[in-house]
This record gives structure tokens, sequence and C-alpha cells, in this order.
């Protein structure tokens, strides 16, 4: 049970050099909770702890460990300490740390580990960023489909210490290949003698090395699954994913989506706000803003060749800040849920057509209901702004009306159309930003007022 | 393994009444991917396919199936054959159905179910919406601390079926407290004769009924369980919140967050755009947009109080938008990255001194360099706009750069400033969604800007 008063006693215990009472406060929590803890010392104090403990339950505190401060341990620790912690750690979270370290580090760590973990991080070092392969880990239980179930049990038994889980085993044939799978609860609920083979079962759902991480995430919430098996082109397994590890890519994808959508820029990690720099937000978020307030300049060309009207009815630069805003406002919710039914796979880009109809549908009242809204503002609220002689305020709140419903007919659809056309770029949705979004529908908005506004006005 | 080709082939079985191929069908596919086919069935044909199969079987697809479709199922049964459909299911999908039926139908159906299954969902159905105790499910194993792994496993053999997970075990004293747990790698481990109070881990992570099921989702995610133990006051365990729900609930809340923060209303079910009615889409987004153009308002009548100022340099209207714009963009960014760190629980809202100093050391930078860009391009672009005599490009630049600079820090501030006072007056901090900021720092842009150019300009 997580107690927030352990932390400044554990740095009491530090100083007073009571090597016991850590290792007991170390093996009376979860890892995760020490991890936490440890968090909140110096790198040197953290080192202290982790020495007094066994190199596997080290191993797993070091793992869980923010990665930053991984990453500060690993540089300051003499190549054979920090290869005894890596030849702990569990092979996902190895090449995670490992892909973090300056190259020249990993180059020394490479030759003290053995061949065995030279090579399996190696292949996993070989999957680019973002698919499965890249986040799988290799240390799955196997099975071949000859073994007794009594076999079996014994050899996920003897393995169980190194392996992910063995809540899941897969059954390879001889060359390696995926040809079912079992749980820990088929095996103990199975006759001895029963044979593997007779047991499995052979409706595979898996995931392809080169697949999407989000995808295999997406796979095991909708089969809830404890892993995930990957394979590669031939069907022969070569990692698995597990729930855990589902969690974590669905959040982070979650967070990138939210913050690619407001348009900023960077590696979107979760949780990672107060620790990224000032300097860092900075350049994360003025990217954008540059280009769009570059683009500005073209809703400011608009404003400026209209600017005789706008002299002749200053009264329409009231309804401009209304106008941008609710057709930014209207853009926005339809390109989020359409990003986020993207998201969770349930369109897809083959439903362009379904999509902007629905949207027409909804656009429309809207456009009608926030019409009449803005007629009946200019008619009630605008009495005392200028305007030239001979133009009633009704025709004018006409105008403001029928601009607006034109803009928000439109922005709907723009908002719904632009991820769309996205992902049929091969593009991720989300860079159709809410605040691009809003700078494209300004345009569009202030073109559609002001020629509106000139054509009922009959200027 | 997923076949889109068995969809037809299913269809044309049921046509031919070729029952003993669906079973075969049903039988080699996981019960989620025989749901993925059936949902694009008609609810008689459904029905037909689920005659077909043993209890257990119908009940595990009929688990699966989209919410709506259950729903007008159970609605189409007749009592009994919904109550042997209901017996059947997971105790917590049970009660997510029965929620979703009319209150005359859940009551003829509860006289129909055996006892304990009445009991269990009454204690279910006790739980506020949105709690730990709503989304946890009853079919949890236990054991008692005086038993030994042999009799342990043979008793989590026996029942295995009815659980929901065998993967972890949850440990009992007589009054039915939770003092430890087990898992199944731990068990099968351990030598026959051990003792259980022995084996069992004390360090027990666990959720309150009445916690927020985001949090309790958050501590899956944080320490790789499979399962969470969910007790009442008493320290009594009254259920469990498995790995899967976890997923399902972190997504749920990702939807609703990025959905609230777009100003749309409404349920926030996550993978529903299709289905909700464009009538449905209609409401939850109008009511934001009618609430935000009527701020508008307020926008329009400080643009109509510097009517002069606008009509004298009818340039400032030019650069109107792009100060919205600007605001808005910086405003949000801020909004969504400390929204984002509240929700994955980075932040809390007592660290609001230090969120808001990190955003002035952000958006300092962010205001000069913006500012800058804004003098420039008023000098090198808008050299065909009216303005009055003896005043500079130069002078009316600096105005501008001032004004837009200002508004770039106070926006940033606001964007951060919000959220977080909304998590202080027990609000979701997505409130503060992203069009309501816009509007708000629309506002206070104009206001800024006029100001700021009435006062540089010496009007």
């Amino acid at each position: 049970m997580e107690n927030p008063f352990l932390a400044p006693e554990l740095r009491e215990c530090i100083k007073k050099n009571d090597d016991k009472a850590i290792q007991a406060f170390c093996a009376s929590l979860h890892p995760a909770s020490v991890a936490g803890f440890l968090g909140a010392l110096s790198v040197q104090e953290i080192w202290h702890v982790l020495t007094l403990l066994e190199p596997r339950m080290r191993a797993e505190i070091f793992g869980t460990l923010d990665q930053d401060i991984q990453v500060e341990l690993a540089e300051s620790l003499k190549r054979r300490e920090l290869a005894r912690i890596v030849t702990h750690m569990s092979a996902d979270e190895r090449v995670d740390l490992l892909k973090r370290l300056p190259e020249d580090k990993q180059e020394t760590l490479m030759p003290v580990l053995a061949q065995a973990e030279r090579e399996d991080i190696r292949r996993l070092f070989s999957y680019a960023e973002g698919t499965a392969g890249a986040v799988m880990t290799s240390d799955y239980a196997i099975l071949s489909p000859d073994q007794s179930v009594q076999e079996a049990l014994a050899k996920l038994r003897r393995e169980a210490p190194d392996k992910e889980t063995i809540y899941y085993s897969y059954v390879l044939d001889p060359d390696r290949r995926l040809i079912g799978f079992l749980s820990l609860k088929d095996l103990i609920l199975s006759r001895p003698e029963k044979r593997i083979e007779d047991l499995m079962h052979r409706d595979l759902i898996y995931a392809l090395v080169s697949d999407d991480q989000e995808d295999a995430a997406r796979k095991i919430a909708k089969y809830d699954l404890i892993a995930l098996p990957v394979v590669n082109g031939n069907n022969v397994l070569v990692g698995i994913i597990t729930h855990d590890d589902a969690i974590d890519i669905i959040n982070q994808e979650n967070t990138e989506d939210m913050e690619k959508f407001m348009a900023i820029a960077g590696s979107h990690e979760t949780g990672a706000y107060m620790r990224t720099s000032s300097w860092g937000h900075f350049k994360n978020r003025c990217i954008w803003l540059v280009v769009l307030s570059a683009l500005g300049l073209v809703s400011g060309y608009i404003v400026q060749r209209f600017e005789g009207l706008l002299l002749q009815f200053a009264i329409l630069a009231t309804f401009m800040p209304m106008l941008a805003d609710t057709g930014g406002n209207t853009g926005s919710q339809s390109a989020t849920l359409v990003v986020r039914a993207l998201a969770v796979r349930e369109i897809s880009p083959g439903d362009i057509l379904r999509v902007l109809w629905k949207e027409f549908k909804v656009g429309l009242p809207m456009a009608l209901l926030l019409a009449g809204l803005a007629f009946g503002r200019v008619v009630v609220f605008a009495g005392n702004s200028s305007k030239p002689e001979g133009y009633s305020l009704a025709s004018i709140g006409l105008a403001v009306g029928v601009a607006l419903g034109l803009q928000v007919l439109t922005s709907t659809l723009i908002g719904a159309l632009l991820p769309l056309a996205a992902v049929k770029l091969n593009l991720d949705p989300a860079v159709v930003a809410s605040p691009a979004l809003t700078t494209i529908v300004d345009i569009t908005g202030l073109f559609i007022y002001f020629t509106t506004a000139s054509f009922l006005l009959g200027i």
C-alpha cells in the first residue's frame, strides 16, 4: 500500500547507512512504487539503494524508473555495472534504454553482454519506430505441439522467471512458425497426459512486425488479450506485446493525437510536461504558431481588399470576430469527431462520402439556427453602429446571417474532410490541427462574409 | 485469424439452415471476431445463430456485441430466453446491459433470475456511474490464508469457468477483509504443501469502490496489473477490475477529454460517431456553439466601442483576424498540455504556481518572436492600407506588435490557468474547452489590441 510518508524516511535510512531497513523497504513494495519513491532522490542515492538489492529486483526497479533517470544513471555507471543491470532487464525495456543512450555508450556496452543478448538487442533495434516490432519483447514462452500438458507445465515452471508472462504460451512448429496458443488456465484445467496439439487454440489473433503499434494495441483491447504474438512475413514468431504495453501505447497515441491536434510539435511523450524544458516547449509550440501567423497574412489581405466596404459599413467589423470564432468552432468539432473515430478505427478513409453526408445533415440545421440567432442579434443589438443611410438593419442582419450560415456549413464539411484527406495521403489525421483548421476557415469565412455582404447589400 | 470474406459465407449458411457449418464457424473463432461478423446481420439472423450455440458461448458472444445491438436483441427476446443469456454473462457485462434496458424490462427480468444473481445485480447497480464500483465485476477468485497450494489449485480448477480471471487470487480473512494476493504463477512455482499465508503478497495495490474509475485504470497501467481489487470502506473485497476493462476506461476517458475539449456535449462514447444520429450530433454540438456565439456579443461590443478608431485606422481591422487566431492558438496549446498532464496525473492543482511560472517562461519568448514578426509584417505588407496622415507605418507596426505580444503572453497564461482553476472547483479540466478559451482570449485580445493602439497612437 502506498505511503507518501515513506520518502523522507527512505532518505533518512540512506543517510544513516541503514542498509537492512532499505532492503526491507524495497522488498515490501511493488517495484513501480519503489521506483516512484526513488524518483525523488539524487542519482547517487538511487544507485546506493539499487546496489543493496539482488540483481533481478535491481533491474526490475531500474526498468520502472522514469526513462530520463534511467539514462542519467546509465551514463554515470561503469560499463560492467551497467551490463549487469541490462542483462537482467526485460528485452523490451532494455532496448528502450539502449535507444536513448549515446552511441559511444551503446558500443562500449555491447561487448560486455552475452552473445544471445547482443543478438536479441540487434534484432529488436532493427524494427522501425512505431511498429509492432519496435515495442515487442522476446521473452515469451513457447511449447511444441508434441509435448504433454505435464511436460509443458514443467517447462513453464523452469522458465517462468525469465519470461514476460507465462499466462499465454505459443506453440511453434519445427521451423518456429506460429501454429497455436494455450493459456495457463487451459493447461491447469487439462489432464496431465493430454497433448498440446490436441488442446491448443488455432484461432490466432496476431500482429505482423511491420504493423502499426497502435493497431497491435487495439487488437489487444478488442480481444481482451494478456499478450499478442508478433510474427514476421513467414509466420515465424518473433515476439509478443503484453497488455501493459498496450495501455502504454494507447496512452501515448492519445497524448500524441491531442497535442498534434493543437498544433504542438515534438515527441509527444506522456507525462513529460514538467520535465520538458521551457526552451523545448518554446520550440514545439512556436513552429506552428509562426506558420499559422504567416497564413494570417491571407486573411489580412482579404480584409484589406474589402477595406472600402468596411469603412462604409463599420458595423460589419463588429461581427467579424463572431463569424471567425463560430467557423473555427464548428470546424474543430467535426474534425475532432472524425480524428477520434479514425483513431479508434471506427471509420476508414473509404467512408468519406458517408461522413460528409452525415456532417451535411448535422451542419445544415446548425447553420440555420446560428444564422437565425445572428440575424436577431444584428437587429436587436446593433442599432448604434454606424451604417450608411438607406440600408435597414434587417438587410444588414440578413447579410450577416446568410454569411454565418454558409460559414458554419462549409467549416463543418472542411473540418470533416481534411483529416480524411490526410489519411488518404498517408498522413496522420491529427496533422490537420485545430489551429490550422481555424486559420483556414478564417480565410474562407472572411471571403464568404465580404462577398455575401457586398452581394446582398448591392455594393 | 480474421477473414473479411467469411461474413457473406455466414449469411449463406443461415439462408441454407446449415446449422453444423454455423456452429463450426463460431467455434473456430474468437468470440469478439464472431461478434464482429454478427454485427453486420439483422437481429433475427443474430438470434438464429446464437440459439445454435451452447449457453456459455452464446452469452460470451452476446456480451461482445455492440451495446446497441445487445439492447435491441434483449428487447426482442422473451424474458426466459433473455434470462438464460443474462445468467451466463459476466457480472460486469450483465449490469452494463441491464442499465441500458427500459425499467419495465428490467423488472420483468429480475424475478426469473436466481437469487444470488439478483443480489449481485442490485449491489453492482448501487454504485455511482464513473466510480470503480460501477465498472468492477464480482466474478473473482478468492483463497483463505490457511489453505495449502495444492488445495488452492484444486479450488481454482473447479471455479475457473465462472471467474473473470484466475491469474490473480485474493486472500481474505474470515470477515472477507482483503489481506493478500497471489498470482497463478506464484502457485504453480510453489511446493504443493506450502501454505497460502506464507506465500501471499501483502503489498497490495487496490482501489476503493468510490474511487474515480480513471484513477483505478491508471493504477492498473502503472503497476502492470492483470486485475485490481476493489474494497469498501471496511477493507472488505467487493470486486475486481480487469486489465481489459482498464483499456476500455482509458479509451473512453480519452474520447471524453478530446470531445469535451472541443466543446462537444453528450455521452462521449468511444466508437459511436456513425451510430449517433444527426439529431444527436446536432444537439451535442449546438449547445456550446450557441453559448459561445452569445459570448461573441462581448467582442462585438468591444469592436463597436472602438469603431471611431477603426474608421480612422482601417489598417487595424486588417490585423484583427491574425491577433484573434494567434491568441486562440497559444491559449489552446497551453490548455491542452495542462489538461493532458492533469489527465495522466502528472500534475495536480497544487502545482498552479509552478505551471504558471513555466508557462511564463515559454510565453515570453513566443510573445517577443511573434510581436517581432507582426511588426515586420505591418511595415512590409501594409503599405497600401488607409491610414491618417502623420502616422508612420512603423508607429502602427509598433502598436500591432506590442498588442500581439501582450495577447500571446496573457493567452498562454489564461490557457494554463483555467483548467487548473476548474479542477480546484471540482470540475473536469476539459470543460475549459478550446473553443470557450478562444472566445475568452478573443475578448481579452480585442480589448488589449484597441487600448494598446489608442494609447501608443495617442488617440
